[in-house]
């Protein structure tokens, strides 16, 4: 069970969004793994991709098509990533796409594909293609929540969240949902991320809005330091709610972005409370840095030490570890004299050394939380940064040795 | 057990080198844990030190004494780091040098102190003080096995090797001992080595040796990705073997560097092979790149993944995720479509994607293996470099979830 995280929340509809989960039988049986989201005639997207020099077929399909037209579909399979498919798999990716549109009557580039689960299997196109018919007849504006559902692979829970605003006085929406719980690391990971609203904005300012919002919450997580070749974000504006269209000038441009922001934040802090394995969600803030840089170096070499994290697992107050990795982050001439550092807001390390007035029971009570910061202050500028981590677990060694990710 | 190795092999003794391990009761019971190491009047030393900024006491005030005079002293500990430990630390690392300088008749600065194992707790000083008379009338020429044993913390074997050469027709021996198990990876790691030779070496001749042998062994080896606070290798040369002082410009100067790097490979290999929990010994070699540093860049990525490693050790010949490592490794316009992948003899990845005439009973018969070669191909330049590592198995968790290192 994830940290801190039990069922999917009530989703809002979004106005211009219509969409289904079928079962196709892909690589799971008895589930839902085919998605079809439909936006109305329109609607604007902008998507972020992983930055993985080998990137999946749909991926490099998604960004070409995503060049050409305005898109009116988004076709997901989860269970298979059609990764290190070679040509064969990138003719997979088109077909898929050429099938939809066909069926749609749309344009081939007006439908982008995603795809999530194992790497190296040629994508099961037929299984595709046969499963298409029924999603278009299904669609819908209420399945958010199935279709959250469809697209987990190691996910044990569905992740998704919605917020309203206002613009010029009008209320809007905005919905995302997720799905990753493992090869997760900044630069986007084993991710998918949908969000949708129903505001109406202008094309560069929507590619501004979410590359903003990637920045400080996908990019800002890490499970095991490894990023994926199929993580990608988009976000579509239907523009269903009316009024003007909303650009960089805008007033209400901040709350928006603001809030699309809020919801790829929690949509990231789920995807690690949710973590392949975790029993922990741990914050490791970083301030007192010179520049964000070097508080992400530091945050980054604490948040993926395996001995920081099985001692995290063990609700072991093992600060030792926290600190050797602190120290060995390469910053250029840290002086170690100056470093404090805290679990929770126990002090444990003070000029470099442990804290006199530190005594283990307090750090073993922080440690036993499910919950844990831990805060290092670096003492030598005012940058600050913040990562979300989990710990590591036997179970994720045990999923990972199991499951052909 | 570790990957492919049993027991310590018989070490030769070094003329000029007398050792001792005793019982001190630092941390473990029923064990030595104090060892000294007496080097006779006249030898040279040159050491190596962890590059973690929070280095430990002993490796402060190691640094300043070699900086200062001759040693005639190694004293070494286990079950505690002393490192964390501030100004009390500081001051008991000297205080043990004072002690035992004391007792041997020479000048503090001429004792080098070492220790490993827990993070901070302060040393117990009057046991090291208390052992020290038995360890020094127990020197002997011929204790490095149980000095090799006594140095250990979570290492299940001790390691050591010996090698002879000829210089100027005399046989000269180097024989070396290291231990580490965890905390390991370039820059040195929780990782203490001991190597001594009768060959007799000019000063700024013995470091360059031992800068060149450190940097194609200990510095190519990851474990977990942890560079520990203690961190250290010493290389002695005691000169009773006689002959000429050996400097860069003598002839048999390139065939003693040879022999002192092949004995650090050999215990940079045997502490990957006696990595914690680990069951599979896996070489990384990446070939074919612009230089060096971008092959170094490509095999960690490689080697660190928990999930290369936890596929490795569920035997998995799951080729995905090594190819997801390399994609993500940061190479500036990798060319994937150049790019292949062995796994031994076994093309896996060709042009980017699985090689045609791959089947997954051949890689499964290399994976069932205990050693393991990985073959990166990057194809645009000539550039090569190797890195050993393990897998990440259920006992990595287990031991580093229940030890305080």
């Amino acid at each position: 069970m994830p940290v801190g995280y039990r069922q999917l929340p009530p989703l809002s509809e979004i106005p211009g969004i219509r969409l289904a989960a079928v079962a196709a039988g892909i690589r799971y049986q008895g589930r839902d793994d085919l998605v079809v989201m439909e936006l109305a005639a329109g609607s604007r997207a902008a998507a972020v991709f992983t930055r993985n020099a080998f990137c999946a077929a749909p991926v490099v399909v998604a960004r070409e098509h995503l060049h050409r037209a305005m898109p009116r579909y988004l076709l997901i399979n989860s269970g298979n990533a059609n990764a290190g498919t070679g040509e064969a798999g990138l003719a997979a990716a088109r077909d898929c796409c050429q099938a939809l549109a066909g069926l749609a009557g749309c344009d081939a580039a007006q439908v982008l594909p995603f795809s999530t689960g194992v790497i190296g299997q040629q994508l099961p196109l037929e299984r595709v293609r046969s499963a298409l018919p029924a999603a278009l007849s299904a669609l819908s504006a209420s399945a958010w929540a199935p279709v959250a559902e469809a697209i987990k692979t190691t996910d044990t829970v569905a992740k998704g969240v919605s917020r309203q605003l206002q613009i010029d006085g009008r209320s809007v929406t905005v919905t995302g949902i997720a799905k990753g719980a493992g090869m997760i690391r900044p630069d986007m990971a084993t991710m998918l991320a949908y969000l949708a609203t129903d505001a109406k904005v202008e094309a560069e300012s929507l590619r501004a809005c979410l590359q903003a919002a990637v920045a400080r919450s996908f990019n800002r997580i890490t499970v095991d330091g490894d990023t994926s070749t199929n993580d990608a974000c988009v976000l579509v504006a239907t523009g269903a709610a009316g009024g003007a269209e909303v650009s960089r000038a805008h007033p209400d441009y901040p709350a928006l972005c603001e809030v699309v922001a809020q919801v790829c934040e929690r949509l990231a802090e789920l995807i690690v409370r949710d973590a392949e394995g975790a029993t922990k969600f741990v914050t490791v803030e970083v301030s007192g840095g010179a520049d964000s840089r070097e508080c992400l170096q530091v945050a980054y070499a604490v948040a993926q030490s395996p001995l920081v994290k099985t001692a995290l697992f063990a609700s072991d107050p093992n600060w030792g570890r926290i600190l050797a990795a602190v120290g060995r982050a390469g910053l250029q001439d840290l002086d170690v004299s100056r470093v404090e550092i805290f679990l929770d807001e126990v002090c444990i390390v003070h000029r470099g050394g442990v804290a006199p007035e530190y005594r283990e029971a307090d750090g073993q009570r922080v440690m036993d939380q499910e919950e844990i910061r831990i805060d290092i202050r670096l003492g030598r500028g005012s940058a600050r940064e913040r990562v979300w981590t989990s710990d590591l677990s036997h179970d994720y060694v045990r999923i990972n040795a199991e499951y052909r990710s």
